[in-house]
């Protein structure tokens, strides 16, 4: 699988009678395993074990997922809405927390309740088909971010990135990282600089993984030493993910994100933040009212299989945080590059 | 060893004939074990393996270790000198770019030859007391640097820190830490928030182990969260240690302490530095000439045990990070805190 493009984390192979082949997320940056799923209970496995992650890529696989719980059904087509039901609520205990997840298979059922009239055989392939384009829209969406994206992007360019958003978060080309491939694919040669991002590596395990595969330039870094790496003038912009854009431009992301943003600004490097529109919540005024997970406090003080911290001592280990607007030189949607970051430009763009 | 006073690192037990007890850090922090060095080599093979480190402790390991190594020596006077020197050069090899290791060894052997016309038995006495010395000294001078910082300790003050400058890398008290033990002493209750410091986790390991085990209130966090602490409210002040100061106070120290400068200036919480006199290079005019060691990418893409990184990218992993003077509130020394941070003002107190 040693290629110039961004890797299919997830697709379908074959027709009806076909199967899911999927990247086991959890084996990388080791092993380059293709899951060859063929059930929906290996689906819903794979789900909950983070085979699969990232909001966009595990929407597509419960959508997947769902046809493979529904293309050997043989009952009366009123049975199959039920049926087709079950298979959806089953996929959604998955991971329960995941909007893209439950909005995929939403739309799987729409579907399915659109096509009630047609036969069975016409029916589970007009779900097979919303399945794919479900991937498909979301590749195009992704490529279309790297096409706003692109021309920021100046040949021999440093770009600092965190976390993984990455096409191994969506179906193809990622969101931040789509520039980049772009870039790559148009001959551009950039260097990557990728955090580690602590505490689950996702820098160093798949954003690394994924664009040295591609073969582009890519360095990884402990996160504390980006700020040093921009004083040195290695750092030409900053692009990064998002988990959730208020309505002024205010943007969760990873932890850490905010810290790169004050850096960024210290230096006078501009801070970009690619998503798709879809991860805008325009009935959040602002940044203040994002929730913050905390997550488990062993993902700091034993990440590592043995204890890093002693017994007893308490770990602060919060999901996201929350980078204001103005410190965001633009937004990078698959709509336009929103620059500046203003209440009226997002709702200009989104509208 | 639970106590409520930091931890003795490092001391010697008994006369000419007693041992040398040092914690064994490499155990840190799943098991407290003290060392019994009787013999040079075991002191050689501990400062190797890094069961003791700390430029201070290294010195004071390295001059007691010389101790070890000629106090069973029974021939000529002016042979004892040969034997000394010897011994000296063999524990310089233990760690070849440890400033304060040969600082210690030449102290010795200075010590010798000022007393090179007493008795064999008062010369052994005389090492013994120099070596003990150079320890009291470093603990008075780390407690002197704790009463000059102190008061910059408010009642429920958020002080962050960053790797360890602790009691552990010094015989006691620390540098960084030193006016936090002062503060607990003094029934001043504050909440210390840990950095881990990747790659190798002293703040999760060192510092936190430290701190909990004399009942001092920390928190360990990842290097990327410390900038969403300090917009939450929750650090009041910052104090880091120092691996070299520039005669206009620009701090060379572990990496990610720069970055940390930039978040505190963000949020205009006070940035202090606590380092003795002998940390300060006078004749380095600024921070740019500093030079900074890049360490193994090893500690970076396999630091806990399997590789976390794709076999072939590039790890970039500088030991230190420069930050400049205009960025620090304060230098707390031993002789006084230099507030504001000017060449003058440096001068002014060293001399």
């Amino acid at each position: 699988m040693t290629s110039s493009t961004p890797p299919r984390t997830i697709e379908w192979i074959g027709g009806l009678d076909g199967h899911v082949a999927m990247i086991d997320q959890t084996l990388l940056p080791g092993e380059l395993l293709i899951l060859d799923i063929r059930d929906r209970t290996a689906m819903f496995e794979a789900i909950r074990r983070l085979s699969v992650r990232g909001a966009p890529a595990i929407g597509i696989a419960a959508a997947m997922g769902s046809v493979l719980g529904v293309r050997d059904f043989d009952g009366s087509a009123a049975d199959f809405q039920h049926k087709l039901d079950a298979v959806c609520g089953y996929l959604a205990e998955s991971r329960p927390t995941a909007v893209n997840l439950f909005w995929a298979l939403d739309r799987m059922r729409a579907c399915a309740r659109a096509n009630e009239d047609t036969s069975l055989d016409e029916l589970k392939l007009a779900l097979l088909d919303e399945a794919r384009l479900i991937r498909d829209e979301d590749a195009a969406m992704c490529r279309a971010i790297g096409t706003h994206g692109v021309h920021l992007l100046e040949p021999g360019a440093g770009v600092l990135t965190h976390c993984n958003a990455g096409a191994l978060a969506t179906a193809e080309y990622g969101t931040a990282l789509a520039p980049i491939y772009l870039a790559h694919e148009r001959g551009i040669a950039v260097h990557v600089f990728a955090d580690e991002t602590r505490p689950l590596l996702q820098g160093s395990r798949l954003t690394a993984w994924e664009l040295s595969r591609a073969g582009i330039d890519v360095t990884v870094l402990c996160d504390n030493a980006a700020a040093s790496l921009m004083r040195e003038g290695k750092i030409d912009l900053v692009i990064m993910g998002a988990d959730r854009i208020a309505a002024n431009g205010d943007v969760a992301n990873k932890i850490g994100t905010y810290g790169v943003a004050l850096m960024a600004q210290a230096h006078e490097i501009p801070f970009y933040v690619a998503a798709p529109s879809s991860t805008f919540d325009m009935a959040m005024a602002d940044g203040s009212g994002i929730p913050i997970e905390q997550r488990d406090p062993k993902e700091v003080s034993s990440g590592f299989g043995s204890a890093t911290t002693p017994p007893g001592v308490a770990c602060h280990n919060p999901a996201f945080d929350v980078t204001p607007a103005r410190l965001i030189a633009g937004l990078i949607t698959e709509r336009g590059l929103i620059q500046p970051v203003t209440t009226e430009a997002i709702a200009a763009t989104l509208s």
